[in-house]
């Protein structure tokens, strides 16, 4: 069923959605609702997507980007897992603000990108305080502008005059998150609307998403962890049990034994079913 | 690690122990982390968890407590599985607005149960017409606030001057809730210091102390579902696992197959759950 839910605000819906995917399963190599990691569990995700709360409330509202960004992953990392939903988040918010502005399109969230500052990137930079998070290095002319350098980096950005838009130029061709704010979250709508033609309880088809987006491109986490040509090889392994939710379970064993991640790809499957959401998807 | 979050407000750690009930497991009979009944499955939960903040939210500001717990319930309702969460919202609801005074204690609720009117009875009554509630008959002298009669209800309230306190002191012999309400919620707190002294990630300590409960007391929703012989046989069966979470598993295959559903005991599990985030148990 597809009508809105005209009691649930963009907030609500951003919330539900990091809670649908985390309990959406399998998601070979995530945390889900049948496998936690050793020190990353379930649970922490349900904490992490509740203190995210206030952050996204500043998205809806008209708090700076960057800013509201800061606070979602300040509040998401008041529990005791670490980093549970950082690119989520990073997803996430320009979304709830484009949700917010009445035009949840690939325009609307371009033209969100495009109105970023300095300021914005700052505060991108700062929420980095909170939390590890696994990135790539930076191309060496760009090193001034490392993400693990946290507000450490807040200098070099105002002396270029970086705005988070321009953060996003500069890895996305490395980061599956950055890439998708630079295409106006291509691959994102494109899942949502899947999602929506897709039948059955919603946590099965944002199982089966993943899958499919898992298996279209290959995921930067893992890239960032175990080199591209492994996350390469994670696709054709995607590619192989796509649409079978039953093979996949193997699959999960595999990637859980092996410490294959591939976050990104949960990142967008959440992106996703935020847009479902919005757009009338029932739970 | 016990340290109060003052991030976090007394909504948020209600909607989170909402959120940690489901997710805990095994809950024997209950919907939980790993089992779905059939029409009713882990993600309306988590629905049912979102929906009802702005209820909380009025809990914990100053609205009538009817009247919070109604929307609450409403909020609760607007997914596809039916009757998710009535009865933690029924003990949650008084546990935030004593949260929000400030003084979350046996006392503190009992100043806020006392101090209900015959308004907040009437809310309590209209909240029957947002989900089907398993409830047991009135005796035959009350027949006329029989809950099942909904909003119909409220002029008989209003004629016999009757309390929400009131009409929970009707239901105490017969409905584990209620019990609650009339002796300053004594398992729930109970229970939340068992859930801060025990060890371990939270959600084992939820489902221990849910077995705990359960073998306790016969649950009142599977003797309205099942006869009070069988309810307490269900504690008997729940007191010979009590402590060992891999026994429970087997008892939980056994429930699920016998349509036995302990729901307030995991209503007195998700309230324990609230009243431990509020004194500091961390995620």
């Amino acid at each position: 069923m597809t009508h809105p839910r005209p009691d649930m605000t963009p907030t609500d819906h951003a919330e539900l959605a990091l809670l649908l995917e985390v309990a959406s399963t399998p998601k070979p190599g995530n945390v889900d609702r049948t496998r936690d990691h050793d020190d990353l569990r379930f649970e922490h995700f349900l904490a992490g997507a509740v203190g995210s709360r206030p952050g996204l409330a500043a998205a809806e509202s008209d708090v700076a980007i960057g800013d509201a960004f800061d606070r979602a992953v300040d509040g998401m990392s008041h529990q005791e897992g670490g980093n549970t939903q950082f690119g989520c988040l990073l997803l996430l918010v320009p979304l709830v603000r484009t949700a917010a502005r009445g035009d949840l399109s690939p325009e609307g969230v371009t033209s969100v990108v495009e109105s970023t500052t300095v300021d914005d990137a700052a505060g991108f930079y700062r929420a980095f305080e909170h939390v590890d998070v696994a990135v790539d290095d930076p191309p060496a002319e760009a090193d001034a502008l490392d993400v693990r350098r946290g507000a450490d980096a807040i200098p070099a950005l105002r002396e270029q005059g970086v705005t988070l838009a321009d953060v996003m130029h500069l890895s996305a061709d490395r980061d599956g998150n950055a890439r998708e704010w630079t295409t106006g979250f291509e691959r994102t709508f494109a899942a949502a609307e899947r999602i929506a033609a897709d039948e059955g309880p919603i946590t099965d088809r944002l199982a089966r998403i993943f899958l499919d987006l898992l298996a279209e491109r290959p995921d930067t986490l893992v890239a960032v962890d175990h080199g591209m040509e492994r996350a390469r090889e994670v696709s054709r392994q995607a590619e192989a049990v796509r649409g079978d939710l039953a093979a996949a379970e193997d699959l999960a064993e595999k990637f859980h034994e092996a410490g294959i991640n591939p976050g990104t790809t949960a990142d967008l499957t959440a992106a996703a079913a935020f847009i479902a959401l919005e757009r009338g998807v029932r739970v």
